[in-house]
């Protein structure tokens, strides 16, 4: 097979949650690099929700067409190179998808030496940079605040909730496990967790935040955003970042009952994508370098190993197995 | 009953819609002002969607006290006073209730010469405040852009329509009936108007802003504000300012299917009350007064007659019987 190009392709748009129907595999003849073009051999995939979306349907990017590999972004190393800034050797990311070679144009980012390929994806990567511009650009959470983060033991929740904290603010987050409440508090220096498996969310925000919430950053959507919204401070910011609680319905289902409170509260709900910030990528790394070599933020990767096992990391995000980012290595 | 003051209380909070039996008549000796304070003789009532949320429960005041009577902002002729800057004579407006005579402190805005009641109720009152800063200070509209309001009839919204037509905008309407499209298209001049009764919303929408709407002024809630979030172009503002449609149910039902268009789009949903604002008004002022008297702003009254029918009144707003400003004349 070392002549063949192994990759996992759209097979079918998943309708409800996604199943190993939505996949096919092929092998195919490893692509050649154009010119301006760079051969990577693809080392590890980054698995995020906004996958799934690309599966179903036309969003922020055109929906993957059937047959093409899944659009995922991954990291490689290159093996083959006609641009000149990018030398064979090099480790690169961008839009990989799920197959074991790809083509990318000079566009491709080069990882800097000394950075590892799992920070590379998840805290430095696109979950940092989310987490980063989605709470101080949007969120603009003061000293003193408190600050609410659902799916927060998840890769973009996890940094966000730590963020926060070092900017001064009282942090809770929301997970779906007591293990993942505890490593929240005892770890990553949250001050409260809530299990929204096991608590009622709207009656221990209303303990947690007896004065309401100043920021919450959503990734989950459903309930929970209807809970956090019963407990909005005045001037409230809610930064929409995902709904994964959502993304597996076969039919968009209502929303939440008391919107009216962001006109009583005069709230603000905004929502986001982080590619439009990806010019002021050297804006938020310069912070979350220093952060996270000072130790002030934690990141925690969640590996699974195998491309074919590719939808199977997928399946993690929604089910809520994972602790941190869910990644994939070759 | 010359001495007396004949006042409309409130006898039940509504649940549901607000019938008969939330009111009761009373008439109790008219009070004195004390010292710092002012008597007025009611001559208008200016009837309000958020008079039905003071009926019910705390909300950005709290809630009126059964047996008092119901909050309302009112215009009267000041006949007895204890405050040097406000001379008996003088036609004043505060939150006077639904009564024949009401006592205000001096902060009771007195009306300058020259500015007609009606006026002074519905475009020079909270109304135009209402419109001026909801529209331009969340709405942002830039000249070019598609501002789309609901409830584009009623007093604030069809004020809204002419701000931002004045700004440069293309302007679209919704309003339930075809007398009331005709009126905001041939009279108001906005680019078209929807009737929400007999056309679909969405499926119009749709037609009319083939590249989305750029600001969506909400007074009415439910239905209409998913159909509008269905076209949100990118970074699109939704002003919250009331929701009509719902203020009516016995319990809150569920909001918009797809909130997570404000993720792909960007999108910016924000609430406010317009009492926030009354320190800026001078500045609403300038531009309102300058629009209505160059005819570039025209304004609707809906006028009831004698204290007794202000429940009627209100309900008006609910039957969406109303063009324009709804008020109650003593």
């Amino acid at each position: 097979m070392a002549d063949l190009n192994h990759r996992i392709t759209l097979a079918r748009r998943p309708v409800g949650p996604v199943g190993p129907e939505c996949f096919a595999t092929d092998d195919v003849p490893i692509p050649s690099p154009g010119p301006g073009e760079v051969l990577v051999a693809v080392r590890w995939l980054s698995i995020d929700p906004t996958i799934r979306g690309w599966m179903a349907m036309d969003t922020y990017l055109p929906a993957i067409p059937i047959g093409d590999p899944v659009r995922s972004v991954g990291l490689g190393e290159v093996i083959e190179s006609n641009v000149d800034a990018i030398p064979v050797g090099a480790t690169v990311f961008g839009l990989t998808g799920w197959q074991q070679y790809a083509v990318l144009d000079a566009t491709a980012t080069v990882l800097p030496d000394g950075i590892d390929p799992t920070a590379a994806l998840s805290v430095f990567g696109v979950t940092g940079l989310t987490a980063y511009f989605g709470l101080l650009d949007l969120g603009r959470p003061q000293p003193g605040e408190t600050v609410v983060v659902s799916g927060a033991a998840g890769a973009t929740g996890s940094v966000v909730g730590q963020i926060a904290r070092i900017k001064g603010c009282r942090v809770i987050g929301i997970a779906g496990t007591a293990e993942k409440c505890a490593w929240l508090v005892d770890e990553l220096g949250f001050d409260a967790a809530i299990n929204y498996r096991t608590d009622d969310v709207s009656a221990r925000l209303g303990e947690l935040c007896p004065h309401g919430l100043d920021v919450f950053f959503d990734n989950v959507g459903g309930d929970i955003l209807e809970a956090a919204l019963d407990h909005l401070a005045m001037r409230a910011r809610v930064v929409l970042c995902g709904a994964i609680s959502r993304y597996n319905d076969e039919a968009p289902r209502p929303g939440p009952r008391n919107l009216m409170n962001l006109v009583v509260q005069r709230g603000r709900m905004e929502g986001f994508i982080v590619m439009d910030y990806m010019g002021r990528a050297d804006e938020a790394m310069a912070d979350l370098v220093t952060w996270v070599l000072d130790g002030s933020v934690k990141f925690a990767v969640d590996v699974v190993e195998g491309l074919d096992n590719a939808p199977v990391a997928l399946d993690r995000l929604f089910s809520g197995a994972n602790r941190g980012k869910v990644m994939v290595r070759l």
